[in-house]
């Protein structure tokens, strides 16, 4: 009678695992690994966000608080969002989990096993691997290097059945970089209502934008209806460790959402949360500095990287990541990821790790400092030609 | 096409939010509520835990980390678990995260919709909760008081058909305080073993023992075949709000949970998990010094509830309640939560949350200082005397 559930055989695991394996053990052997696979900054968060976790460590926020976050920080939220995007979500609207699970839950909340999910292809590995472990049918939309790696709304309206529940939209994109127009966004808020299915809308890397600006569906319904914002700290504040994300959403689903956390999580621990509003309050300058600083290494990357025959790498307008073609090596994605693993010490993503519009791709988080950048991008160069 | 999925009926949320609603309507209106409801203590997690997190911060734990914990943890753990029950673990077997993760992901990993699992009525929410929102059935052994709360595991043998995948086991108790016996809890494993399924055997209380001793089931096959330990940091080290729990099992199902946590959540924020290793490291006398003041705690409240007429409290030999006995009162236990809030201003967890077999019961976690014990059960005696 012992064995496994049906839904572990949906089960993906995360398929750069891969890539870590053959990573760890190249460190172990001594080896030194220039390490661009991980979505992560090399920059820390900053010290105000570190501090503001001790001292609410020494108040005492240490027990269980309310599932759906601390009040201070769910109107924290609130401000940002009518900063942002010109509108307050009420309270009841936001719930304090991580994005990820901002992802799986909403996904349970909205859509049944057999059900159509669309999102694009290449696109996050996770909305891929939630589908796949609770059984829903995941209909990718092309998001193409022609167009700039933007989804195109009319790619994303024929792709819709009557079975499909929930669309989820991603800009800044990962893993392209690709960054939506206000019009295609307006575009895609229009389709989702005509309709009538939910929009998931993916903006964890709304703070990571580069010479344009950052728009969201959400200012059509204002999250009272049917679009959910998907967002958090990892990418913006660098503080990937505290696994801090939320969601702002139909106070319904929010709180059926709520439940969900509630019986699996009990809580963020509330004082990591405290962090969440420290993160809020950081100044322009700073949140500028990081940009900019941001923007020079893409820059540096991006210029080196097309320095290497076979490699034509595009300038990506937002996110923390580069996606170079690679066709012009005549290797796949996952020989061309090996390759330089083996031969050049640097660790990438195949862009079929994304979905197979993925393929021909890799993808690098270029955060890092200059001198990685520079030394990994010559050991490549150097692998690639010898 | 827009409306929730299937899976959303099955959502229970926490009975006792109904409690906690009137008891936030009360204090905002500025009455005292003595609250017995949460499952929490009054005493604070010990300064050289908060201070490890700190030493993480400023050492910049604070990046994503392998899904299934860091290994120093993981390690300490190990060694734990050969202090406390004679074996050790391989590494493998280890995985860091809350304890209702643990719960949520054992449940999926092992059983199907539609199939079984047996665990106790009275018994934990959490259990009830995710069996309902899965769509799995649960099968309920009675614990009963006459038998010290203690379940029968030929009560449990009776209950377990050829849809049986799992039991859960919990000693001590939540709610009861019930701690099963060495005898007990051998059989225990010898069904399990017997009828080829999986054991869960919730330790989460393991610290919170008193005049007696904490047993296992887990002795018997290490946890290398079919049981699962479920432990964490909350109750035996007053770090609710840490969300830093384990669970140590085969190695091939930790991996599986290991994938379904690295999709919902990536990993435990890893300064956290630094409050574990020290944790762990708490001096014998501190642990002791802890377990000798819940134990004066414990022995206050029985001996005060059982002062109060229509109330009969046993003693509990574990775990952070009491389960007084009200049917003296005539009152259902849902309306014995209602009069005590209202008429006294104490909150506690009607017996009925906690499953049919605890009607007639309610729950006080009794970790508040003597102050609070002595004043909310002079409350209740006036309140139900009157």
């Amino acid at each position: 009678m012992k064995g496994y559930s049906k839904l572990t055989e949906g089960l993906l695991g995360q398929p750069m695992l891969e890539i870590l394996t053959t990573v760890c053990a190249l460190e172990a052997a001594g080896k030194k690994v220039y390490r661009f696979e991980v979505g992560d900054s090399a920059i820390d968060a900053y010290p105000h966000i570190v501090d503001a976790v001790k001292k609410a460590l020494d108040e005492g926020h240490t027990k269980y608080v309310d599932s759906l976050g601390i009040l201070p920080l769910r109107e924290a939220i609130c401000d940002y969002t009518k900063r942002k995007l010109g509108f307050r979500p009420d309270v009841s609207q936001v719930a304090i989990m991580p994005a990820n699970s901002v992802i799986d839950f909403v996904m349970r909340s909205v859509v049944n096993p057999g059900e159509e999910v669309v999102f694009s292809d290449p696109g996050f590995a996770v909305y891929i691997a939630v589908a796949s472990y609770l059984g829903m049918k995941a209909v990718k939309v092309p998001v193409l290097e022609k167009n700039d790696f933007r989804l195109n709304p009319e790619d994303l309206l024929a792709r819709i059945t009557d079975k499909t529940r929930l669309a989820i939209i991603t800009s800044p994109q990962n893993p392209t970089g690709g960054v939506m127009t206000e019009a295609e966004m307006l575009r895609v808020a229009e389709i989702a209502k005509e309709k009538d299915i939910y929009l998931l809308s993916d903006e964890i890397y709304a703070e990571n934008i580069y010479d344009c600006q950052h728009y969201s569906p959400a200012v059509v319904d204002q999250c009272r209806e049917r679009t959910i914002i998907l967002s958090g700290f990892s990418k913006g504040h660098s503080m990937s460790g505290f696994r801090l994300g939320y969601a702002i959403g139909p106070s319904d689903l929010i709180a059926k959402m709520g439940q969900m956390f509630e019986t699996v999580y009990t809580c963020v621990p509330p004082f990591i949360q405290y962090a969440g509003i420290a993160a809020l309050n950081t100044p322009k300058e700073l949140m500028a500095e990081r940009v900019s600083r941001y923007k020079k290494l893409r820059d540096l990357m991006v210029k080196r990287l097309n320095e290497i025959p076979g490699i034509t790498c595009a300038t990506p307008k937002g996110a923390i990541y580069v996606f170079p073609n690679i066709t012009g090596t005549g290797l796949s994605s996952r020989e061309f990821a090996k390759v330089v693993l083996e031969k050049a010490g640097v660790a990438v993503v195949p862009g079929c790790c994304f979905g197979e519009g993925g393929e021909g791709y890799v993808r690098l988080c270029y955060v890092r400092d200059e001198e990685t950048i520079e030394e990994a991008c010559a050991a490549i160069k150097k692998a690639l030609t010898k």
